[in-house]
């Protein structure tokens, strides 16, 4: 596969998920489907799912397998942000140029569209008939604890803590690992458990994801510590969060990023030209920070 | 069995899964974790998962088989609480004569908390390896089904659409059912799915569960009704809420609960001696309610 068919293919794999998520959430009247609409389908790179899919791919697995398995990851992203944005964390108005859900919704709404996101992403991968039922709950183990209290909610509080502290690279690294790390890594060996990956392969994908992971977190601090403040009123920087810049500078953090990218490569070189997709997505998280200009 | 027997066994079951949910969360140092446990083991009476227990014993499955289950249900009904008292939603202080998990410990902790519950009590579920993995999806997709938009979730937001206004009886009842109902119904169900239940049976148990549940959430109104307005500052009449009593008032208000506990007790009336715990707790619960001095 060419790199222009795997950038192809990212892009039809989007779209996919892009709609599977509308049609779960057709258009209703009530303020909570409305609200579950505007914060889901508001666009996205939607790279947790896509990594799923291309994961399965890889693989061997039917996209109509690893679909609903894609969309819960994305669902449990989601419901991350929009609580993340409330007032009584990061505290967020604009997210991707739009007032956050809490801001267009109200904040009981916005509480509610993050409980009912994470519960229907567990409901998704419940329904996915067409998957073995020993499968199914393998996944659903995987996205649990990801998410959950040793995964990114762990994360999350150990960011909450951390606020207004001096962090090392070490616990920046900690937080990381658990805020989006962890999803980020679920999202590939979701991927891997629906297609009935064998041990050692698992294995590699996820060192894969791991790296890829580190990697994306690392220019998501880059270019958030890049961003004017005056866009938002507000970035990590200000909120004197424990990221990758604060704590060892702009330049080592795109060498750090870049590190990371060549593991995510080096775990996957046994594979041949059907894992092009997932060399491109590693590619365009490394060159993310790059095109950041030093200052 | 006889009715102290019964007695008994619920006592058993309620202990059981107490120490089930703290050897679960063990004590340790971080804020996340000491937040849950507030939350958690603050005593409650466990009726979600003494049902299933309950359930799953009348159709006999292993009570080591329904625990994690039961275990869930109660994670469940716990992050619904630490979320519903929250500012932005009912705005409680007190629960159960302590302090609420965000006055405790501070509203963003107390979010993550609630994310932390529900993430868990699916991974509970997916983790439970003795029981066929068939089961356990069908017993957690009845879970999201009862918590998610459908259930819990969306009965939350019609509450707080309703605040402020005159609610019918029918709206009062709509909301009950998604935002009270649907839990008890499958903590029922739930118990019933992992003892492999027939569909005959699981229908009948489904009208128990759905009786029960609104026998119980019209007793829970008329308690906050009855109740000294001034013990934490606020009732639910106080919020304008909907409620039973509002709508009907109190002694129309007990006569449904009893009669929603007549026909629970008449969806296990095929039952013997061996549906006595569950007769014992629909008795309870309507009982609850006609120990209210009517005023």
């Amino acid at each position: 596969m060419t790199e222009a068919a795997a950038a192809r293919y990212l892009a039809r794999q989007q779209a996919v998920v892009e709609s599977a998520l509308a049609r779960r959430f057709p258009p209703r009247r009530d303020p909570l489907r409305r609200a579950i609409r505007y914060a889901l389908l508001g666009g996205g790179k939607r790279v947790r799912p896509v990594l799923t899919l291309a994961t399965g791919r890889l693989l061997g697995a039917r996209p109509a397998h690893t679909l609903p398995f894609a969309c819960a990851l994305e669902m449990v992203h989601t419901y991350s942000l929009v609580h993340d944005d409330l007032p009584a964390m990061d505290d967020d108005d604009v997210r991707r140029g739009q007032p956050t859900t809490h801001k267009a919704f109200g904040e009981g709404l916005a509480i509610l569209v993050g409980d009912a996101l994470l519960t229907e992403a567990f409901g998704a991968m419940a329904a996915a008939g067409a998957v073995a039922a020993d499968r199914r709950v393998a996944a659903m183990q995987e996205v649990a604890r990801a998410a959950g209290e040793a995964g990114m909610v762990g994360g999350q509080a150990l960011d909450l803590a951390a606020q207004g502290g001096a962090p090392t690279l070490a616990a920046v690294r900690a937080i990381h690992r658990r805020k989006t790390g962890a999803l980020l890594r679920a999202a590939v060996r979701t991927g891997a458990i629906v297609a009935g990956a064998p041990r050692a392969v698992l294995a590699r994908l996820t060192a894969f994801g791991e790296a890829l992971g580190l990697a994306f977190q690392i220019t998501d601090d880059v270019l958030d510590a890049a961003e004017d403040p005056l866009t938002d009123g507000r970035t990590d920087q200000a909120l004197e969060k424990a990221t990758y810049p604060t704590v060892v500078g702009m330049a080592a953090s795109c060498r750090h990023a870049e590190r990371a990218g060549a593991r995510a490569l080096a775990a996957i070189a046994g594979h041949g030209e059907e894992a092009a997709p997932l060399r491109l997505l590693v590619r365009r998280v490394v060159e993310r920070a790059g095109s950041v200009p030093a200052r």
